[in-house]
């Protein structure tokens, strides 16, 4: 992704903030930037433009203004990178909850809106990376539960030895074209409602 | 954790740029700042001080500098806030990459401390949160084969049921105050030295 290809959506209500950040965005070589200065149209906006980069700036929002751009956020899975002027604890920690990846207090320049951008991105990478894993790890671990409990079903049923049931699944699961753990779900399900299981 | 509570380091070579630094913490109410003005005392001073949180300001670092800083942040698995005056997209990445909880690109102000130090205790817990969600997911599948292959085993050679053997593991565990599976782990490495695996 060269900066040029990036589509970044701004959301901001104050003309002249905007302006800053349009301009730090423009020096940065970023040429393709919509502006939005009514942050009720956000959400539609952002699912008009699909853009790849979110810069919300709300100088002094009130707290339900914070917990809908946090909502925002957690909808929208992109790099968000948020200003505004104040803040106290809470509202940091909800940020980082809410999985804004760069939001900066108190510190809108022109000549940081490249550096806090490419931030926002890089954290929002890295963080949906570990999420990724996260989530591959836990469907290996369920998918294997399903799995190991049909072998069982099979071993005690059929007398099967535990890498034969194993081999059963998975010939039944590559004749279907089916996931071995769709297999494996079938059989339970039908053990169970059998008395079997 | 109150603020007054937190053990702060600072590490910065510069006596007017630690200044604004150690303000900034005063005025947020961190009384308990240790100062380092020499960057290659870092290393041993983090090992003495156990800091709850470090912050390094580097003004403008060369390459060398930063990867040094970067392996530092890899190894003491704490919230760090750094500050620098300017960077590129790469030393940005890399930072993230390093867990660098707040990578401050020319925006170092008194007011700014604070908040900055809040977010990166924020974003260190949610990533270390989530790290353990990680590592927790990654042993229990681990565990969980290795489980699996020893129920596999007993179920073959003494001709139990998935339960039975399961039911076996778990009283020899007890009764050795061991894991289940370390247990299995030891029936796997037996079984495979006696040729039955």
């Amino acid at each position: 992704m060269t900066p040029k290809q990036l589509s970044i959506l701004v959301i901001d209500e104050n003309t002249i903030r905007a302006s800053i950040i349009e301009a730090g965005l423009r020096e940065a070589g970023h040429g393709q930037v919509t502006l939005v200065h009514d942050v009720h149209a956000i959400a539609r906006r952002v699912s008009e433009v699909q853009p790849d980069v979110i810069v919300i700036d709300l100088e002094n929002p009130n707290r339900d203004m914070l917990e809908n751009m946090f909502n925002l956020s957690r909808a929208v899975k992109r790099p968000i990178a948020m200003f505004v002027d104040r803040s106290d604890q809470a509202a940091i920690e909800a940020a980082v909850d809410a999985g804004v990846s760069a939001y900066v207090v108190d510190g809108l320049r022109q000549e940081r809106v490249k550096p806090i951008l490419d931030m926002a991105i890089s954290r929002f990478n890295a963080f949906s990376r570990m999420e990724r894993e996260l989530e591959d790890a836990r469907n290996e671990l369920e998918s294997r539960k399903v799995i190991d409990k049909a072998k069982g079903i099979l071993m005690r049923s059929k007398g099967l030895s535990e890498d034969e049931a194993y081999q059963l699944l998975r010939r039944t699961a590559m004749n279907q074209n089916r996931k071995i753990s769709e297999i494996a779900q079938s059989l339970i399900t039908a053990s169970e409602l059998l008395g079997g299981g």
